[in-house]
């Protein structure tokens, strides 16, 4: 289970892109982590989530926050490569950390998409300094609220034990704001 | 002077309009206050900054943040009358507290716009619990700083030093986004 | 009755705006007329059709459309004064010609916009060559569609009897979009 | 040479979709013809032009208009593949007939994108019903404006000689609205 308040699982990722090196999850304890779960051929990804996860790279600290795209292909897996993703990283000027998510062995759904019960794309998560997901969300979320809830996730030093759940309830496939697993 | 890391002056103030009594400042001791200066006839105010204070009212709690709207008429008094402005707040469906600040004797200014030395509308003030003017701001703001601002002040109980001045730099006049004064 | 297919009722009214001398609907015979009925505090009106007469206005020729702004005020009459218009209309930087509708006698609807029969505001009325009506319209309407139109009013040089009929049903009072009468 | 007023060249197409059978230019004389030049990595093409033309496929008659995607693909021919390029047109929903451009043999620019002489994506060209360019464009073109273009070319049964060329100067690489060749 990865619902609020419980701890984040470590990420299985098969590549690293705009990184040097790999990261983990443990790696990046005693920080915020935004990861934001994505398809580069989902239309609301493209039009609201990626630029809000560009947005928040460059206006915190990555000292206090670390943004994480996780791209979780569930579908057409035969167009969103690596390869093409490199050229949609480039083509979007995407600059903050994106990690490609390992491929399920007889699933159509990657490890880490899995592991976190994602229910499609977009898909943000919020972990907290102590490595405790605090947000665990599906759809669209208004930048007013994401603000506050990143500078009260960075003003905290000490987790606390409330939880909200948020995913929105849509029908499989994409809409113009999410793509959902069936 | 108003600047950042002073304490706000007391608002003066001729009628309040979406509240059933009088506010004053000292009584939000305790309380943040995000303060918007406006006028009804200003674009930038009506595009962006009057749904931003809507958000912002609708979204945090009230125990923790007061968001009150300034009419800070500087041009055009005899357009933007108290008439005028209950019926565009019905209009517009506005629900936040907004003052109207007491005209100046021989000055076009009004009052609370001149203690607080602002620049033109829209104009952003936040105070801290403690009466201090933590945001000095002309112009645009983006929602996930703001969010990020309004969760920072709510999550401090005391105030600390620091300081940064945004005003923004623009001529006299009136352009999509602001109204400035000569 | 003024739908689809008949003679343009001549116009009354009070005050014109940003032209030199006053102007009639039958002046204008021979050109495309493309009058658009707003109020100064209609959010519909501010945020989509204002914008989007006075771009039509920038893009054909003077010579080809005529593009007039009617103020009906059916609403707040004391609030959306001609003073307090010619302020608007100095802010939002319009500079098409704009008339003032005749307030009428014992009724809160001025006299155009009954003689148009029109539902409320934002409404678009296009007006053929020959003074014929073309388009009755109620709420927002798309620029693509609005462009086409225009252009094929423009493109014929004698009327022809096909009618279109697109009023939006709505409630009274304002939403986002349009005020309606009651 | 491919300017306005020349005849329009036909196209070279490896693969029609969306359609159930190959097209000719030559097959849609005359009707106008919207020829919309993308590449489905091309951020202005994805949030301006594709919209747009699917716009005009729904609003008008295809009795009098062909809207027709071209593919052009000039850069990361690896990622954009016509697989990539079949589970793109699914997740956006679009319904108009699209072309993919036959690969160029030792150019990395495709055969009809190079007959055309286009700049780079968006390019719209418009072809009136005598199979000439009417205009012959490189970058974003307002719904307004294009309303009227298409408006005025399906009114007209012949074709005249003006011409119209509005080409955008950019520099080579993607922004935000196009994609431009070396």
């Amino acid at each position: 289970m990865s619902n609020n308040g419980s701890i984040a699982p470590e990420w299985s990722v098969d590549q690293w892109l705009n990184t040097q090196g790999p990261y983990s999850l443990a790696s990046m304890r005693g920080k915020v982590v935004m990861l934001h779960a994505f398809q580069m051929l989902c239309p609301g990804c493209v039009s609201h989530a990626l630029p809000q996860a560009q947005r928040a790279w460059d206006m915190f600290s990555h000292d206090d926050l670390m943004v994480v795209g996780l791209h979780t292909v569930f579908e057409h897996h035969d167009a969103m490569t690596p390869t093409a993703l490199k050229a949609f990283i480039h083509e979007y000027r995407l600059s903050f950390p994106i990690a490609i998510d390992t491929p399920g062995n007889n699933d159509y759904q990657p490890i880490t998409m899995r592991d976190y019960t994602m229910r499609g794309t977009p898909s943000l998560v919020l972990i907290d300094r102590d490595g405790i997901i605090r947000r665990h969300g599906f759809g669209r979320i208004d930048d007013l609220m994401l603000g506050a809830e990143l500078a009260t996730l960075i003003a905290t030093r000490k987790s606390s034990g409330e939880s909200t759940e948020d995913d929105k309830q849509v029908a499989s496939g994409c809409t113009d704001e999410v793509c959902a697993l069936d």
